[in-house]
């Protein structure tokens, strides 16, 4: 099974949702990635249909966007 | 630890989310609340912060609204 990945842009929601999905998770079983660090992944989280950060992507490529914190086009700017 | 609270009310948003959450943290590890079903714990879930579901409260009393299926006062309604 692929690893759900969190998307997130350092803002501080963000950070606070990628805490409380550590530690529901455990943070072996969970890819972390900083688009506002990692500029080229932005395109596949858009492709999945990830459209603000916080956002967490199932193996089954499920986007559970996880309360608000800066949208995607935020976060290309 | 007392486990994360999942707050839903029946919606296809709400069941999807479940599913991926269930998956994700594992059945045992979460409680599954229908709010539609169980009115009287309305008023617990808006008291931590729940302004829409399906919303996932974790043991330290953190809110992520996933997604956006309803709000608590259509829940009422």
């Amino acid at each position: 099974m692929n690893k759900p990945i969190f998307y997130h842009a350092g803002c501080s929601v963000c950070v606070s949702a990628e805490h409380d999905i550590v530690n529901l998770i455990g943070a072996d079983n969970v890819e972390v990635v900083h688009l506002g660090e990692q500029k080229s992944r932005i395109a596949a989280a858009e492709q999945v249909g990830v459209k603000s950060v916080p956002a967490l992507v199932t193996p089954n490529g499920n986007v559970l966007h996880l309360n608000y914190g800066a949208s995607i086009e935020d976060v290309k700017g």
